[in-house]
This record gives C-alpha cells, sequence and structure tokens, in this order.
C-alpha cells in the first residue's frame, strides 16, 4: 500500500477539508485514504489549522463522540472584509451600467462566482456562529449568491418561487406588499421545502424596502421555521426606512446622482 | 517577516488553487504571502500536483509568459464517476418523491451544495478541454448547478430569463416551441451579457424533448455566439427522440412503473 510523505497528506487534508465547510469528517477517512495512523493525522491537521490561522481563513473544530471527527469553519480574512466592498463599490459605479431607466446593471455580477465567492464568505462569516438549517432565497438574481453562501455554511438551500408550480407538489403560498410599489406579490413554496422548526437565513441580492424580506418572514411562520438573520449584497438607501431591521449588506447604493454617476458606499457592517 | 515550514506553505497553497479553478495565479502571488523562493515555491507546487495525481482530482498546468503562472484543472475522480450516478439514482428513487401528477420531486436536490458539486465536477470534467467564455442557463431550478459549473470552469454564468425585466436593459428576446407540449414560450437575455463570438456550453437540470436546448441554440446565434455543448442532470428518457443532439446527461428518467416506482437508470456517459 502506498505511504504519503507529510506534504502530500496536508496537501490532500487542505483540499478536502476546503470542499466540504461546515461538515464533519471522520479522522478513519483520512487514514484510510491516506494509510497513516490516527495520531499523524491529527498532527496533519493542526498545522492544517495553523496555516487557516495566519491565512486568518477560518479554523478546524474538533467534533467528539461516535460521529465525531474535524470541521472547517470559514472566516472571511481581514484583507477580504477591508478591501472587497471597495471594490465592489468601484465596479458598480461603472458609468457603463446606468441603463435606460436609470437602473443600475448588476447582473453580470450576481452570476461571477469570482465576485460571489467573496461576497457569499462575508455573508458566510457573519451567520457562522448561528446554528441553522437553511438558506433561504427568492428566485432568481440572488440564487447564485445564496448557493454560496448555503454550501459556506455547508447547509441545504431552499428557493421560494413567485407562483406555484406542478413539480413541487402541495405548496404553501403567501401574498404580500412589495415595500416600494406598494404591488401586491406572491411567493410560494413546496411544503416538502423546510422542517418544521427549523432555523434559516434569508440571503438575497438587492434590499429595497424590505417587502420581501417580511414576506419571507411571513412565510417561514407558516412553516413554523424561525428567521435567524438577513443579509444582503446591496442595500438602497434611496429607501432608508426598512419594513425589517437587523440586516447585513455589504454595499449601500444611493441611486444617481446629477452628474449620472452612481453613488455607493461600504455598508457600516465591513468599515469596522 | 514570517518564515514558513514547507507543509504549512503547501496547504496554504493546496486551498487557494482548489478555491480558484481554472485560474491563473502568479507565482509571485504565493512567494510573497508564503515568503518563500520562486524554485522553493516551485517545489511546493509539484507536491500539490502529485497529490492531486493520486486522488485523480484534476492537475496544475503552468502558463508561460508575463501573465504566466498555474492554474489548477479540476478532474471528477474514477470513483465519483463509477459512484455517484448511481447513488444519484437511489436518492431520486425514494418512493416519497412521487407527488400528485406522477411527478419526481427534486427541488431539494436541485438546491443541495453537497450533490451539485459532485455532479458539477462531472459536467464540468467533460468541458474542460474547451476554451470556454460562459455557462449558460434559463431560470430557475437549474441556477445553482451551472453556476457550480461555472465556477469549477473559472468562467462566467449567464442567465437567461424567461421575460424581459426593466433591469436588463436593452434585451434580445426569442420565442421557441417546447419540445414536448408544443407551446410557444420565450426566453430573454440583456444585450450586455455576452460578448459576440463567445464560446458557450448550455447546462440545465432536466431535459425532456430538448425545446429549451434547442432554444438556446437560436438564442446564442442572434448574439453570434457558438454553443460547444449541452449537460444536464437528467435526461428523461419517456422523451427518447431528442431536438438536440450531442449532449451529456448524468441520469436517465424512464417515469413512473406499474408499481409506481420511479424508473431511473446511469446515463451511458458515465457508465466507461
Amino acid at each position: 500500500m502506498l505511504k504519503f510523505s507529510r506534504t502530500q497528506r496536508i496537501s490532500a487534508i487542505t483540499k478536502i477539508l476546503m470542499e466540504n465547510p461546515n461538515r464533519v469528517i471522520g479522522l478513519n477517512y483520512f487514514t484510510e485514504l491516506l494509510n497513516a495512523a490516527k495520531s499523524t493525522t491529527s498532527e496533519d491537521i493542526v498545522i492544517v489549522r495553523d496555516m487557516l490561522h495566519f491565512l486568518d481563513a477560518g479554523t478546524i473544530e474538533t467534533v467528539a463522540g461516535a460521529a465525531g471527527g474535524v470541521k472547517y469553519i470559514v472566516n472571511a480574512p481581514e484583507n477580504l472584509r477591508k478591501n472587497f466592498p471597495t471594490e465592489l463599490c468601484e465596479i458598480l459605479s461603472d458609468k457603463d451600467r446606468i441603463i435606460t431607466g436609470n437602473f443600475l446593471y448588476m447582473t453580470d455580477i450576481l452570476a461571477n462566482p469570482d465576485i460571489l465567492q467573496k461576497a457569499a464568505l462575508l455573508l458566510a462569516s457573519t451567520f457562522k456562529e448561528e446554528e441553522l438549517d437553511y438558506v433561504i432565497t427568492v428566485e432568481t438574481k440572488g440564487i447564485p449568491l445564496a448557493y454560496e453562501v448555503a454550501k459556506l455554511l455547508g447547509i441545504q438551500l431552499v428557493i421560494v418561487r413567485r407562483d406555484s408550480k406542478v413539480t413541487e407538489g402541495t405548496t404553501i403560498s403567501i401574498n404580500y406588499l412589495s415595500g416600494s410599489s406598494k404591488r401586491i406579490q406572491s411567493m410560494s413554496l413546496s411544503k416538502k421545502s423546510l422542517k418544521k422548526g427549523s432555523k434559516c437565513i434569508f440571503i438575497d441580492d438587492f434590499m429595497k424596502a424590505g417587502g420581501t424580506a417580511l414576506g419571507i418572514t411571513e412565510l417561514l411562520r407558516e412553516f413554523e421555521c424561525q428567521l435567524k438573520g438577513i443579509g444582503v449584497l446591496i442595500d438602497n438607501n434611496e429607501v432608508p426606512k426598512k419594513l425589517v431591521d437587523g440586516y447585513v449588506s455589504i454595499v449601500k447604493y444611493n441611486g444617481i446622482d446629477e452628474q449620472g454617476n452612481a453613488v455607493l458606499k461600504v455598508s457600516d457592517n465591513w468599515c469596522k
């Protein structure tokens, strides 16, 4: 049977842990894959943990008991917290992004893996201390961001639809008032989607008045689930009074100024 | 300045490469972060490459020139190719998944990061030799899968909408015939989404007759872009004659049998 050097084992362990955030991996998995003693593997894991500490990129926790092992908990490094929101403001301030009707075009950003990975890491880090069961979002544009947050937290994503589909089985639908346009809107979710008593966070791309977030709160109540937090990429500050509170955002959008420039600033959460 | 041991550097390099598939990372980035000589860093990378080779999990390519460096190319390991499609068939065969109207409930699977990561790795590996610019999908259910494939290929995701939105600017919309129900449907995409002459693959959750895939072909023609491949999670074999050819799927769905069981089998692509 193959024997590996410590450097080789460390590379393999790092890869496997990074690909499975917040999931308990039994030590046996590593000892069998890498043909190494348990004590040796534990030493390897300490080295990986130290390196994560140096990179300010999370930690590895030991989970005791029969189903025990180790799990990697993500963290947004200080330099990412400091630089990414500013970079995002710069990207969004590009004059070419302003489209007819004075909207800011951001569809590309909301489907860009490089940007979303960073944004999701900031949001996931905010909620990493909570015991969560689901990340919930509403179709369509916020889905990749919410998916990435769910992945980093090692939990299931749940996508709320605008209307109910035959392929969803029995659904619960609610009507809610969009906070900004005061229009009645609906959202719908399969009864199979959420277990009663679950804890969720709501992730979305953009918050205007917070009508959708409030709708999610009501929908979760129907499922007897709790909303433990709200995170959005961009907070529209043109509507300063929100229907929900206690949310985090990465940047704030203040509309388009008289010179035709989009006005953006970093949200207070990330200034610290 | 901090000095790191080889094991520590290897852990950091592995993490950074795994998080940035198909992206060129300059050697300087590693030498500065880890305060190591170029030759030392090159040796470190060889160790990571060897370990990836052992895990059958891809490779690290060296890119020469001024913008040169190294990039990690993903690969679906043999055991994943062999086991994952079978596991997926088992998960989908669960009797509780059959809902009114004889539909198979799979919404949870299409938003489960653990499953999608594996499925996306199979699909991304299929297309990794192509020079691609975009992964394209149609809202809603296939978005997380398509996002994950885009991420593994290090390229941008593009989401086609069912109808045009004010926040998308000028759009191109086409009408197409859904292959199975013979209904006219539309799809719409912002003109800003794709650069002329780009190469794309289409990723979706489910293929029935292939009407949507054919629609995408037409839409891409409008953008003067090429479709280089099609990959779906589940191929509905109840409609054996498709409107497109040359697609890959992971499993085939053959409807629900007289005993009320969903009939699934592994697609030929993954049997090899």
